[in-house]
């Protein structure tokens, strides 16, 4: 499926100027861009052709799981296809005519609120929280309250017509939110590409489970890069976990590893075996 | 601490009528309710001896983990004295005289949207998100708009002077949300009551360190109910654990497994040893 500009279209969650949306500015730069108002609509774009591929936001490394997500990979039967790490910079927008020292009030979503703490504190701002930081720049941009500023992206002032007051106003540069990219149907593997594989298991009711299910992994030396427990819908009190490891599906380690998973697992899928990507380290991180 | 009728002064989270100010009702009736804004602000009031008592939701049998309460027992030097059940039933909210039939918009929080997704879609009415169920109860009650209804407690519509339009309007009678019970000091255990430990713990940076980490809990038949990772706040990517099992700090097995368990850590605290709560089961669970 393409777009009028006969792009490959990729679908996220969020309004236009999303970090979502930035994600995949920088990651999938040649693609035509469909916003979608919930976590779900982007699986069933994938799902239904009308979207090539789909970008979801799956961690924060100070937030922490992006819990939608995850349960969205278990109920949907795609692939993933690769992974992207992007930098969250927040800007404070304000209305076009707005200056720093008009602002009394910042609208962003809870999360944006909090870290850009010292920043807020130390103008001494009132702090509304809304849903979603692109969704309050797009509502400053009707209403334009002079004395109003959202914290978003700095994609958001050029999308709503809004003035960037101040740029990287967030306590700590090293914030990252790791994104998945789900596709219908696998690429195949490349080469000997340093890949990670991504599961879904739910272990078996016997005692220690857990504990054996990670036995395999490290008796035959494949590293961990993620466990996430989550419930299982529809059966309260019941976890299932995701894992992600470092290693290919085709390498015999990996194979040995995931055969003794299965023996103590009650269902076992491989979500994705995809390139591994680098992740910004504290040196890349912006000056503020 | 006490208020003015003398009772001890139990600190939540949100506006009054909202679920955690249910909990307190249900799990510590003879208490002092005491709303804060934010999560942080029941920790601190209860760090600041401002309550004597806190109610905090960790998990939730649908919705998973409730990740800042997590990170607040982290940052914060409190310890868990207990765990109260909550199960969680949605009220369709209305102005006192509204009807069914005039409906055309619901608010409430994203989640509590989702959980009553059935019965919203056969009515076709619109969604609209808003920060919290009790907010959402409690703007109503200021606007009265004719055809708004929100989704939240049946305690809001007495807190607010709203009517119950409808009751135990959520797909599934199994939503049910944990909350731990936190104070400035640890009672002491009594008797042989069956305990729960919790902790928090980061690994070694060795390989294969969780598996070995949870080797003392399966060699000494420990039964672990939970395990959550959460990101350091501070160090990316870094990640440390959350672990429940089931037993007391005073028994010889455990002592074993903390004992192994503290060679595979960088860190290991006990977070709080408090006597088990049964989970409302489904036989319990109210008809729809």
């Amino acid at each position: 499926m393409v777009n009028s500009d006969n792009k490959p279209v990729v679908a996220f969650q969020g309004k236009r100027g999303a970090y979502s949306e930035q994600a995949c500015r920088e990651r999938l730069p040649n693609h035509f861009f469909m916003p979608c108002n919930a976590f779900e609509d982007v699986f069933t774009a994938v799902d239904n052709n009308s979207a090539d591929l789909g970008m979801v936001p799956v961690e924060n490394s100070m937030a922490g799981v992006v819990t939608d997500s995850y349960d969205l990979l278990a109920l949907h039967h795609l692939t993933i296809v690769g992974e992207h790490y992007l930098r969250v910079r927040h800007s404070l927008l304000g209305p076009p005519d707005s200056h720093l020292d008009d602002i009394a009030s910042v609208y962003s979503h809870p999360q944006a609120l909090a870290q850009c703490h010292s920043f807020i504190k130390k103008h001494g701002w009132k702090r509304i929280s809304v849903y979603d930081t692109a969704g309050a720049a797009a509502d400053l941009a009707e209403d334009l309250h002079p004395n109003s500023a959202a914290i978003a992206s700095e994609l958001c002032a050029e999308l709503y017509g809004l003035k960037v007051l101040a740029k990287d106003i967030h306590d700590s540069s090293l914030n990252t939110t790791r994104f998945l990219i789900i596709k219908k149907e696998g690429s195949p593997l490349v080469d000997d590409t340093p890949c990670k594989t991504s599961l879904l298991f739910e272990v078996r009711d016997i005692p220690a489970a857990l504990y054996k299910c990670l036995g395999g992994f490290a008796t035959n030396n494949v590293n961990l890069t993620r466990l996430e427990s989550r419930p299982v819908l529809g059966k309260p009190w019941t976890y299932h976990f995701y894992l992600d490891f470092q290693g290919r599906t085709d390498e015999h380690r990996c194979e040995l590893a995931l055969d003794e998973l299965s023996y103590f697992t009650e269902y076992l899928k491989v979500l994705g075996c995809y390139p591994e990507s680098k992740k910004p380290t504290e040196t890349e991180a912006s000056p503020r």
